[in-house]
């Protein structure tokens, strides 16, 4: 991993820099993209069918994946992984209910009610990649906080495939999918946003694609909500002495082998941590079936940073505003009100970043690209629309009539004043 | 006003295509923009200062708006209009400070601690058009939502004026603003986004503003966040034969009044109330100010429905999910219920549209073009982060090492398997 050194500013600021290039998509798919969504738009159902037989090399007798299919994947699925989706639901549930929002009202004076509804995102769209890119893990992430805030229809997409891989259809069960249709690509993206014969128009789409899906959600975006579109994976680990360089090392690598263009970056006030972590990568990298995507990863991108203290790791580590940040110290908890901007923080020696893309419960879907500095994980706030309401009566509008005729004639709006005049027995 | 007649899905939909129509930006200044956009990311300060020289005719002295201006800004402002904007304030703030939102944590099982932290953003810039379209309240609309959810540093910037109206300087400082640039247009934009020698960089842009500045922030989103692109102002009344004519003409032409393209629609199941509404829109029409915006926009974008009863209102209307609602209904509350999609909601005879554009404390910035389907008004919640944390014990990390590794095998990612199982003593 290369060493950096100079200010925290300096170092943030080439890190960054870097992040950007590394999230730059050097492809320009625009009027492709733009091609298929407007066909989608015009010919629905007939369009998907004439991609799918020229990208997919399907002709499709159904869009919908039948009922058939998912059973046979229940009976197909390995019941360890059964049970550890299970399990994985379970505490991604626990966790994203804390995040339910209620909604208020309050009586500020006389003759004047204000408040806010949460009401759900009614049709949800999830687009699930498909081939090796096809996580179940992230099937969880995405539907199961759309359903906690009540959508009332969530539908999958996935490209076809000769044969499902039978986690990602147990997944979409397990975590309340409604329907699934087998379209992928930005003709999938399309039809969910503008609906066709067949598919559901949605009110937003989530998850991870390739460039013709991000690309497509950026064009669709306005017609439907999206959520973010995501850069490569990143992690910041900050270490000290306490630290176990075999473990740094695996949860580095961990990042590492999701992507060449995956960022491992190691902050230390430890020469000899450092150090320590780079004999146990170059050990580790050997020994790995992903050896090929993770050592370019960490040999091109892996950073490593020797801070003179703790606070000075933290303050560099609040500038980079890493996408999963590990704070690999004795009594970690207790630097948690330090940190202002990350995705996910995992906090002690062994709370390896795995843990959290899995199982414990917070969600994997996270800001990448020093984006955590105004943005956040996938929750069940992505999902609620907040719609305000305000009730006064005639005499609290006569009341606030000064007020408001004042402003509105400050402004030059005279119809607002008017709007207002109108309700005084006067006018 | 033109009636409409169909199925509640193909008015809805009718709708919609025109109001995707009217949002249409007819200009293409993607390029201006973009080489705007460089140069002030290159030149700074000098590249303001220059269009400034460009576009707005000045040679600035000062980037900054001193405090020598605001002082005479708070000297010069009609003492009710001061008022008026405290009292505003005072409203904006007792309702704004119900959305503030804790972190929560909780301790699933033995060794397992999950949480999420609430971080407000650190720094946000706000945008206030110049000119005719400088609305102090729209000022205290961004400012105060920020300024609640913790908000380090505050930034407004605007257009150099020869003479800032004085309320925008004042509402500024009432609101919690902490420095005030004059530097408008896509330019100022960039400023936020990248900062200069002057102007610090920020995480957030929030405000309206023209084409340039819309586009502006199209282009720096992902390097910084920001709010809703707006399209033109809308307002959907629900009305039955208990409303009063005379006041739901007002409310509609308060919407009018804003921009040929803003768009006002009844919809009511009484015919009676139709027609006298048509009747008053003309009567007041002819007494307005502002007739020759108001009149085009009631007479191309202005549309009125029959319904055949108070279900099929509300029905049509959460279809249409206009940007303000008015219920004008005897015991309008007891509908809330009802509503699905709308920014705000107008409750009741009295509650007319205007009252919350000013002052009953809700916010005014809100989802246009049917985006309330997915989208909400601005709010606390648009001005902080929710960072996740997580922390396992080694025991703890020990149990889950079943389940975790054989989701990670099974996604064909043995690096993060190795993570987990490294920290088990067998390893």
């Amino acid at each position: 991993m290369k060493r950096l050194t100079g200010t925290n500013e300096e170092i943030a600021q080439l890190l960054y820099q870097e992040q950007l290039e590394l999230s730059k998509q050097n492809v320009d798919v625009e009027e492709t993209v733009r091609a298929i969504v407007e066909d989608v738009k015009n010919r629905g159902d007939q369009a998907l069918r004439d991609y799918s037989a020229k990208f997919d090399k399907v002709e499709l007798d159904s869009l919908e994946v039948g009922q058939d299919l998912i059973d046979r994947a229940f009976d197909e699925v390995d019941k360890d992984v059964l049970a550890a989706l299970e399990n994985a639901k379970a505490n991604i549930e626990s966790y994203h209910k804390q995040q339910l929002e209620t909604g208020f009202e309050d009586q500020p004076s006389e003759g004047v009610i204000r408040g806010q509804l949460i009401r759900p995102i009614e049709r949800v769209g999830v687009y699930v990649p498909g081939g090796t890119a096809a996580y179940p893990s992230s099937v969880l992430m995405n539907v199961i906080p759309a359903k906690i805030a009540g959508v009332k229809e969530i539908i999958m997409i996935t490209p076809p495939q000769e044969h499902f891989v039978p986690a990602i259809l147990v997944a979409a069960k397990l975590a309340g999918v409604d329907k699934i249709y087998q379209v992928g690509g930005a003709q999938g993206i399309a039809a969910l946003a503008y609906g066709t014969e067949t598919l559901p128009k949605v009110d937003k789409i989530t998850g991870p694609g390739n460039i013709f899906v991000a690309t497509a959600k950026k064009q669709v975006f306005g017609i439907v909500g999206i959520d973010m579109i995501a850069g490569p994976s990143e992690i910041g680990v900050i270490a000290d002495k306490s630290a176990n360089a075999k473990y740094v090392a695996a949860d580095l690598l961990s990042q590492a082998e999701h992507d060449v263009l995956a960022r491992a970056i190691l902050v230390t006030d430890s020469e000899e941590l450092a150090d320590a972590v780079e004999v146990e990568i170059e050990k580790q990298l050997k020994e790995l079936p992903r050896e090929a995507i993770a050592r370019p990863s960490v040999e091109n991108n892996g950073r490593i940073i020797i801070a003179k203290d703790a606070d000075s790791m933290f303050e560099l580590m609040n500038l980079v505003a890493p996408e999963h940040l590990e704070i690999a110290m004795d009594n970690a908890y207790d630097y948690l009100d330090r940190i202002e901007n990350a995705g996910s923080i995992f906090l002690g020696h062994f709370t390896s970043e795995p843990i959290g893309d899995y199982y414990a419960g917070a969600n994997h879907v996270l800001p990448t690209t020093a984006t955590s500095r105004f943005s956040s994980a996938l929750g069940v706030h992505d999902f609620i629309k907040r719609i305000q309401y305000t009730q006064y009566s005639k005499a609290a509008v006569n009341q606030a009539e000064k007020d408001i005729t004042t402003l509105a004639y400050a402004e030059g709006l005279q119809a607002h004043a008017k709007a207002i005049e109108v309700r005084n027995d006067n006018n």
